[in-house]
């Protein structure tokens, strides 16, 4: 029960396993390949008279960025293979898919952290050796952009400039890159998973639904006109097949209609038995994506505190700017989840659910 | 001065850019040796029939650790070599190893956050690929092995077992190894840049403070006698060599006596002119010591909470109980820094510092 | 889409609204009850002619502190009252639970964040102001002992001095405190919930348990007699309940019998249908076990950094030296789930769950 | 040495006190004023017969970032009374203020974390309670206003509805807001102590500047006319006065000239004896602005995110589209260290510092 519980005892076994040990410790660099991964820091600087030491940090720093990128990389292709087999009334796989989906929130929110390590060099740091970078830009991690299209974003939601970025990679890699822009991303799997819910599949739920918004927008006491008729336009948004398809075109919205049913209809019943889960899988889907923004955020107010607004970066773009510009919303991929609010009919109004067959 | 400030002639100037990102754009990856540090993941589990999916994020996580421990490794030389040079008014020096240690600190503090992403993995999905690891274990990091050596943590200090652990690395590696064990580490050097300090060259300073310590137990009203027992005796081991030797054959005390006294002279004297970035650096070795305990702690609970305290460590050692010893005092590099305290003499007691010629 | 969308449009609209905001104003600070909340920081320091200003940022961190424990109070109250419902079968209380648990965990994590903030205040700082607290000591913050309680740590587990804590407070506070001790906890409930888990009603999952546990020890290769002889120990401790009972009277047992089989059969049967959520929270109880592990470890290493191993703590105890005695395994509430995995059989022996009842 | 060393007679010695304790235990409560601080959350949906458990934690969140926000003011006040005193030749204060605006850093990380508490609330949970907090709003926060004024923001870089925010308070409050406008704020007390720099004194040092532009845009190899038209007008806007004056005029600009001549003669020379402690000021005042900017956008993240884009904020803005507004730069008080970099003479150009009288 003491602190130290024992430790003569480990100490007189460990001692016997210490020729052990001397053959087994190649197992541990050799396992994480070590030898490559420790020899990949090449400071351009140090070519130079004057070696930048913060170079380092910088290399550093964008190789543990790519170490994770892949681990988010790997985690959503097993969630995407998730959502392909049937989720529903399957608690197990629901429980592996929030697991994933977690662990992906919480290592964005380690690379979040990442930033205050590359912020403790200042500009006029990363002044002395910028000049040797400018071949090379944060704009180009691959696994990031691989990152953007398996989670759905889509070329014409992206700022002009990178659209044709996927032109400039080629061989085996470009494979692999292609295969992010032809198979079924995040936003289409969780679409599809949606549509497929089970009380969907005839109309009595999202009749009742809509006869509730009906009865909600009749009986308002709303006095500011304004806001009734922005309350009404909300509503046939969601309704009238035509106008989500207007706001589809338009890139304001992403999820199919269906599928936007099926979001409105699991946050409505969120208390009933069968509908935790999928609705906590929808809330990291929004965790994600808002990390994913954070993100962006960061790394821009870096870049900018690195650079200022004037320079270019890097790699030949306008630098912080470019990255402001990627902020908007056309950038966030489950922004349907987010303005699912406004769309939803008051609590009171909407009838239980009576007899459900999830 | 808006948000989208100038994003259309933004989205101009990038289209004209486009070619010249094509050519560009093996800079990053180049830049980065990603080809070797992305292919540097091979799941033992995968060569199963069942592939456990977490090996994949224990790789990653152990990679990553290994990337910082080589920056931390990269700044610590560069600490030691600051400390080298005389670092006493030379503002612009200390600043520097001021920023560098802080960096580290920085590192420990982010090494720390990575356990919230080991912890997304359950002792039970460790389990389904522990068996594979048998020949590898975080015991055998080279690299942190290093950075405790080069931060002034001695053979005799660590727990049996892991002394002799330093016949099995040969080859190249094992130069650099020893050379941590060989060349003076962050403790030595700090003890040297205290004993160097301009105002302990002679005895006055110190002979003011003895003087200064001997009025305070004197005229101390503390009734309780064993108290006042143990602050004479705690005043006695700083004022007498040989007291403060035996501490140190104790291995309770791991600064030279001189090197004390000035660490007790900068704390004295923190507000006066010349003082205070020394007394920051001190500040900072302090942090970063308990950086380096907390992750040990962290580590420790990590390592009980996927295999509990029943069974083998990977690697053969005794597992978490191991990891639990190395938690003692005798692990801290700058446990005398952290005992300060105790050895002060209340301000009231101490003169001014007249002719500082720091 | 747009960034700035629509922001003149919002300018025209906020003018109007500009009167009512006035109106409102006072909402936000009556709400949150900042007149009583911004008035309680007195510095002690302040009644001297020299301010301690550091002593400002002391005062807030531990008042911040305290909210926080009020919030995991709150949490661990709803926790309870769901664990007294039947949790087995609802998938919607089991995720309520899952998240009230993973909020407790996330404040720990916040709180252990906090300390980076104390920690800009070095120990000369503190040591300014440190003789006006005489009076006030961390260790006797009353909401950090009840969460203790409530999460199940007995007197018995306390390090001596403590035990008589309780006496101490009177009044209407004392009523609350009492009830911690008196009200079934987290660990009670928690035992109570896997008491009840359904397919332990009868004996036969765990009599096919017993018999795949025999057939392992049976055909084990495993040539190290000690290794083997210590296995079998284990599964003794597991399957014999004077062996159990006798583990718990040490105070190395805490779950009861029934429970310790519940958690057992839960692990090994996690893939099953029905088994997910349960896992899941167990899970969450060792990450909150851990995560206040952790904050007994930081709270720990501040303290010794600001007083070192020699001074006596404020509240007259001994300092330090008490907290590190809590970080001893009698401290862990939840150590029976750490441990499990020793006493897991290898899955390959279990047999499937056939007709399983959950 | 060992880990337990002393627990047993620490035990004794603690048994000796614990009546002392009983007398003292009051003194921890009373200093914090626990019985305000934790009697001043009153949750409003408790009135109703569903009480939201999740507005608890939108309460202490919320009371925890006001606490914090006082400590932030507390220390940016010590900061303004240093820069007022000349901080030019004193080290000692120099790092006194350097401590304090990396605690305000540290404080804004910490604020930062504390959106991972309220992000375990989903839309949903917030929807529970959202009704009640019509008359409350997270844009009434005084304290917040008041560090935005402290900083420097001034009326006329705010979004238009902000501008007459600061009729609404009146009383005793109202005075300390007040003097937040009128009193010298940071900006204003980093521009005069840029000012004093000694070196700036006559023009010696700035005519050099200038003629190291003058033959860097002469010398120039840059080929691309608009890119080198750009460097041009840069230079220009930092040498000649009225073209200085017009971007400050636009609000593009907020240091005045001489002010911004400093930052950037520190920028040059910050290898320089004497200037490197200045230049960590400056690179504290980048981070605060830079996480002031990060608070920002998570803020508008978690408001956007529980009411979405449609919806009107609490306290009648237009909710998140209104924090969205705020991510401007003309909201970021220290640009001006921003936007260095593109001022800058590359360091070949500029001649060494010879007779320097700092």
């Amino acid at each position: 029960m003491s602190y130290m519980n024992g430790i003569d005892r480990i100490n007189d076994q460990q001692k016997k396993r210490c020729k052990q040990i001397n053959i087994l410790s190649k197992g541990y660099a050799d396992y994480l390949q070590l030898d490559k991964l420790l020899s990949s820091q090449t400071m351009l600087s140090s070519q130079n008279d004057r070696v930048s030491y913060d170079e380092h940090l910088f290399i550093i720093t964008h190789q543990a960025y790519e170490l994770w990128f892949k681990q988010i990389l790997f985690e959503m292709d097993i969630v995407c293979k998730l959502l392909v087999a049937n989720l529903w009334n399957n608690e197990t796989e629901m429980c592996n898919a929030l697991k994933r989906l977690g662990r992906i929130s919480s290592i964005f929110k380690l690379l979040l952290e990442h930033f205050s390590i590359l912020e403790t060099m200042s500009s006029s740091d990363f002044a002395e050796f910028r000049g040797y970078l400018k071949h090379a830009s944060g704009f180009q991690s691959l696994q990031f952009r691989m990152i953007e299209n398996k989670f759905g974003l889509k070329k014409e939601n992206r700022v002009d400039c990178c659209k044709s970025y996927t032109d400039c990679f080629n061989g085996k890699k470009s494979e692999e890159f292609e295969r992010t822009l032809t198979e079924p991303n995040l936003l289409t799997l969780v679409c599809r998973w949606l549509e497929s819910m089970p009380v969907l599949q005839d109309n009595t739920i999202w009749d009742q639904y809509r006869r509730a918004a009906d009865l909600w927008l009749e009986e308002s006491t709303e006095t500011d006109i304004s806001c009734l008729e922005k309350r009404r336009d909300l509503m046939d948004s969601l309704f009238k097949c035509d106008q989500h398809k207007r706001l589809v075109d338009q890139g304001n919205r992403k999820f199919t209609h269906q599928a936007l049913k099926g979001a409105i209809i699991l946050r409505t019943y969120r208390h009933e038995k069968g509908y935790a889960l999928a609705n906590r899988i929808l809330d990291s889907l929004v965790d994600i994506d808002t990390m994913l923004s954070k993100w962006r955020f960061c790394h821009f107010v870096m870049v900018h505190k690195m650079i200022g607004s004037h320079n270019s970066g890097t790699g030949g773009t306008i630098g912080s700017e470019y990255l402001r510009s990627t902020l908007s919303d056309s950038y966030r991929t489950f922004i349907d989840l987010i303005n699912l609010p406004a769309l939803m009919v008051p609590a009171t109004y909407v009838p239980p659910l009576i007899s459900q067959i999830l």
